[in-house]
């Protein structure tokens, strides 16, 4: 049983379910960070773990459509932190949020036992893109690559080493790309619990089926954490699309399309992989 | 050293260093309430710790004028709850948003190994009240009594039990006194660390002192998480304040009045306690 599901639909509010929450202009969005959930000290710096935690909520604001404006944060650190520690982990939020022009606005700081970040993120859209949208014959695709993230987080379980320019330490957010392309979508949502996982929510978000014009691998559907954007639009706005992708010199890879839900399009997630279950 | 402080500077923005961060007419507050920390699991029951969670986040909208309107929520449950805990936990925060007609629009849940609530409210306001605002010669006062929950927190330490409509289980918030005073009042801000540290903090950001009316107990003075009210006004303002605690049935306390600052009317916070440091 998915409990984090469970706990959602008791809220069940038409707010709810997407990647942020809209009301009027703002969307809302919220995402924890936990040590020994999410990482391990011995695998990011005090400066990457900032980075992450804040670009993983960014990552919900920029499926959205939506520019990132302010930030709280709930930071549990443990109590032998030291100074020039809160140094470091306080430069990596003041630097993803230069980067993207986010001012933290509040928050909540206590004193425990290892580190804890809760991050909400307050962004502004003109024209949100929900998970809801797409139509039949819409073509579905994904930004960048992906498959990298689930190999390095096996190379970290296992004690090794993995490159700096990992995503698994760096989430290589799409924005770019995905601000100029919004207007041509008709739903989208980021890759955060493997391809295999979202792609089911947002078909079944839309009631809909996919017919794949192209296979995928078994890292390919199941690495979580990609961070990357799962979108869909209508074919006559390919070649814009392409156009944007080629500008922004951002991969994409068109692998379906939106069918009438029946047996043979069905979509389920294979993965057993879960956050809670 | 106030570590807590220590970093909130570092984010240091206008918006910042009230109970709540205003942009426009939207009032945004995120408090942390974790197991182990703020509560053991003995002291409340599953729906006790999801309102108070609420409460204590709530307050802070209410200090400020603000209406509590949304919330978020970032919960970190134990991995070996079960389903009729999640209901009870979840039947908590229904009823608190009932009560306060906030509606939860989104959230994280991960699993771990103990209740951790991290809870941003989305408040609307008309006119805000804020920490800074307080003139020379207003009244200073505080809603309710002030001290039990320091007693009723040595009791449940001490392995005892205490009453179940203590504030320290469920915070008794003085919203329908405050809405309807808040527009006679120069600052404001909630007792969540003691009125000896709130005070200080309140005084700092007006720059001013206070000449004492009243002595104040120990008990008074370093009780925490009271949720009470600590607000200035113009003495012109004192029959409509007690006038409106009247007919709100709220007990309020003037003890005190802005002065210049000066070495006789320095206030310095003699608590030891600090949630950090």
């Amino acid at each position: 049983m998915d409990k984090e599901r469970y706990i959602f639909e008791k809220f069940s509010d038409k707010k709810n379910g997407d990647d942020g929450a809209l009301v009027g202009k703002w969307v809302f969005s919220k995402d924890l960070f936990v040590q020994n959930i999410h990482f391990k000290r011995s695998w990011l710096s005090l400066r990457q773990i900032a980075v992450k935690s804040m670009l993983v909520n960014i990552s919900d604001a920029v499926a959205m459509n939506a520019r990132p404006k302010y930030a709280l944060l709930g930071l549990e650190l443990p109590k032998e932190i030291g100074i020039s520690e809160i140094d470091e982990l306080c430069g990596g939020f003041l630097d993803i949020c230069k980067k993207f022009n986010i001012k933290i606005i509040g928050g909540d700081t206590i004193s425990g036992d290892r580190i804890s970040i809760s991050v909400t993120i307050i962004s502004k859209t003109k024209k949100a893109v929900f998970r809801k949208g797409a139509k039949i014959g819409d073509f579905i695709a994904f930004t960048g690559n992906l498959g990298s993230v689930i190999k390095d987080f096996g190379i970290l379980e296992n004690g090794g080493k993995i490159d700096e320019n990992s995503k698994f330490i760096t989430p290589d957010l799409k924005s770019d790309f995905f601000y100029k392309a919004a207007k041509f979508t008709t739903s989208a949502m980021d890759i955060s619990d493997g391809l295999s996982q979202d792609l089911s929510r947002l078909l079944e978000k839309n009631g809909a089926g996919i017919k794949f014009l192209k296979n995928l691998s078994k890292d390919e559907l199941f690495s979580g954490e990609e961070y990357e954007i799962l979108f869909t639009f209508a074919k006559k706005n390919r070649d814009k699309i392409l156009k944007i992708a080629k500008k922004t010199a951002t991969k994409i890879t068109i692998f379906g399309e939106i069918a009438e839900l029946s047996a043979d399009t069905k979509f389920s997630d294979l993965s057993k992989k879960h956050h809670f279950e």
